[in-house]
C-alpha cells in the first residue's frame, strides 16, 4: 500500500532519471495504484520520440490499472505528437483518478486536466508541486519563457581565479570535481563557452567518462560563442564527437556591448530544443551573462588552494559599486573530494 | 563516577572557557576525582596572573582529594611564576594520580611528570592528546617554534574580491559573519592589519558586540604593519581604546622585499606575549605572509555576491604558476548567516 503521496515522492524520482536526455520534452514520472492503493506500475520518461511515462506504467500495470489511480508529475498530454496523448491511454485504461503536481505551461501540450474530467476522471491537481517544480525546474522555466535555463558552472582557487599569472590552469580542482563536472554535462542540452576559453584550453566539451574516455551516449550541444569566428579549424569542439554551433555575431546578430546577442544566442538555442545550457566560461562571457541577467544558477567548484595573481572566473559583470552587487542565495554547499562545491541562485531583486 | 576518559574531555571543555584571555598562558582544564572515581573539583585557568586549573580544581576538591587523580589537559607546571609549582600542591594535597593530556613544550615550566613521579605519584601521559593539544593548538604551536600562531582572516565575494572598482566594501559580508569576526578577536592576542586597511577604512579593530557597541574586557594588541610610518594621528587604532602598536620599518627592521621584515615583526609578537594573532588584511600584507609561509590557519568568509571587478582579497603570494599554488585543506566549511565560512590550513609541502 502506497499513499497518494508517496507514490508522488516515487514518480518525482523516477522522472530525474531522464534528466539530460527528454529534451525538448519535460522529465516525467509515474506510478499507477490499483483500487486498492497497490503499486502496479511504473514509468519516466526517458528519450524525446519515447513512449511518455504514462504509457509506460499503464503498460506495466495492464488490467489492474482499471479503476485506480495514475500519479503523475507532470500534466498528461493531449496531443498527439511523436506518441499518441495520454489522456485518451489513461482514459482506455479505466483509470479512475489521476493526481497531478505541476500543471502543462506548453499551450501545445497542456489542457490534459480538463480532457480527462470531461471524460469523468477525478482529476486531483498540486500534490507534492513545489518538489515536482524542482525536479523539472529548468524545462519548466524555460518553457514558461522562451528561453533555456542557464546555469554557470566555474571552478576557482579560494581567492577567485581560474588561471595562474603565467596562464597554467591545469588543474584548478580535483579529479572528483571533474568527474562531477561531466556528470552534470550529462543532464544539460547544451555546453556553452566563449571562444577565449577554445583559445586558451581547447577543451573538447564532450560528456565523458574520464576514467576511460567513453563518450556518454547522448553529448550536449557545444555551443562556442564566438562573435568574429575565430574558432580554428582543427580545435576540439569541431571534432565530430558531438555537434557544435560556432554562434558568430554575423549569424546571431550583435548585442549592446558589440559581442554576439546573447538574448538572440538563447532564443537560437530554445529553437534548437536546448532547455537547460551550462555556461563554462570565460570570465567575459560570464560576465556578460550575469549582467544581462541570463544566470538562473551558479554551480562553483573552489578549490583549496591560493595563487595571489592570474586570472579571475569572473570579469566585469556590470557592477560598479558594492550596492550594485550581484546577490545570491546558496542553495547547497558540500566538498567534492577535496574541494568545495556551492550552488547558488540569484536572488530576486525588488521593485 | 566519571572514567579518567571522560574527565579528560571534560577538563578540555573547561580548558576552552580561558581561550584569549589566559596568554602569554595556555588555556589549562583540571578535574579531580575522588578515590572512588566521583568528580570532586573542577577548574580552569582563566587569566595570566591567575590561578592555575590545578590550583581551582584542587580548592574545590579539598580533602577529597587525597588519594584521588588529578586529569588535566597539560603537564603541570614545576615552577614558581607568579603562582607556586602545581606540582607541589597536587602532592600536598596527597593526590594518588595525575593523568595528562599534553606535555608542557616551555623548557621554564616543563618537567611537572618528573617530579611527580620522583614524590611517589603515579602519572600517565597521552590521555587524549590529539584533542587536547587542538585545543590549546595555537600556544602550544607558538611556544614551540617562538613565534605567533596566525589566523588569516578575510571577507570576500565569491569571485574573490574584497571591494567593488570604486572602492567601496561596507558590507560584503552579513551582519552575522561580522559578529563572529568579532568573537574570533576574543580569542587571540592580537589583530594585525597593513597600512592600506588602516588608510582606507580606518577600522577600530577592538573586539566588541556589535549591537551596543560595548567593548570586551579585554583587547587584543592592535598591530599596524607600517613599513614607513603613515599612521595618522587621527586613526581610530589610535583611539586608546585597546592597546596599539604601530610596527614601522624603522623599529622592526627592514625584510627582503623592502618593507616590514615579517619575521622580525612575529619574533617581536612574541616578545610581547602574543601567542594567537589574527591577520585582518589587507591584501599585500596577506600576501607577503603566504608567501613566507606564516598562516597557520585560515577563516574565510565568503559572501554570495558577485562584483566582477574590484580589489582581490589577495594580492601577490609569490606564486607564479599552477604547480607553485599555495595547497590547503579545509577543516570546516559552515554557513554563518547567508554567509559561507570556511577555515583551510595549509597543506605540509612534501620534501
Amino acid at each position: 500500500m502506497a499513499s497518494v503521496d508517496e507514490a508522488m515522492s516515487r514518480a518525482i524520482a523516477l522522472a530525474a532519471r531522464g534528466l539530460g536526455t527528454t529534451s525538448p520534452n519535460p522529465v516525467v514520472g509515474c506510478v499507477i495504484l490499483d483500487q486498492r492503493g497497490e503499486v502496479v506500475g511504473e514509468g519516466f520518461h526517458a528519450y524525446a520520440g519515447g513512449p511518455h511515462a504514462e504509457i509506460v506504467a499503464l503498460a506495466q500495470a495492464g488490467e489492474r490499472a482499471r479503476g485506480g489511480t495514475a500519479v503523475v508529475t507532470l500534466e498528461p498530454c493531449d496531443h498527439t505528437g511523436r506518441t499518441g496523448p495520454c489522456t485518451v491511454a489513461l482514459i482506455r485504461a479505466g483509470v479512475a483518478r489521476v493526481v497531478v503536481a505541476v500543471a502543462d505551461p506548453n499551450p501545445l501540450a497542456g489542457g490534459g486536466v480538463k480532457t480527462l474530467r470531461e471524460a469523468g476522471v477525478e482529476v486531483v491537481t498540486g500534490v507534492r508541486e513545489g518538489e515536482a517544480e524542482q525536479g523539472n525546474i529548468a524545462w519548466l522555466t524555460a518553457v514558461r519563457r522562451g528561453w533555456p535555463y542557464v546555469i554557470w558552472k566555474y571552478a576557482a582557487t579560494l581567492d577567485g581565479r581560474s588561471a595562474a599569472i603565467d596562464g597554467t590552469s591545469m588543474w584548478i580542482t580535483s579529479e572528483a570535481a571533474r568527474m562531477d563536472v561531466h556528470k552534470l554535462r550529462g543532464t544539460v542540452d547544451a555546453v556553452v563557452v566563449g571562444i577565449g576559453t577554445v583559445l586558451a584550453d581547447d577543451s573538447r566539451l564532450t560528456a565523458r567518462n574520464l576514467r576511460d574516455g567513453t563518450l556518454n551516449i547522448r553529448q550536449p550541444l557545444r555551443v562556442v560563442v564566438d562573435s568574429s569566428g575565430r574558432t580554428p579549424e582543427k580545435a576540439r569542439v569541431r571534432d565530430g564527437a558531438a555537434p557544435t554551433w560556432v554562434a558568430t555575431a554575423a549569424e546571431v546578430g550583435v548585442g549592446p556591448d558589440g559581442r554576439v546577442d546573447l538574448a538572440a544566442l538563447l532564443a537560437g538555442l530554445y529553437r534548437r530544443g536546448v532547455r537547460a545550457a551550462l555556461l563554462e566560461g570565460g570570465p567575459t562571457l560570464a560576465g556578460g551573462f550575469l549582467a544581462a541577467g541570463r544566470i538562473d544558477k551558479i554551480i562553483g567548484y573552489v578549490a583549496p588552494k591560493l595563487l595571489g595573481a592570474g586570472s579571475p572566473a569572473l570579469a566585469d559583470a556590470g557592477v560598479h559599486t558594492i550596492a550594485e552587487a550581484i546577490d545570491l542565495d546558496y542553495t547547497e554547499i558540500t566538498q567534492v573530494g577535496p574541494d568545495l562545491r556551492f550552488t547558488a541562485v540569484p536572488r530576486k531583486r525588488e521593485g
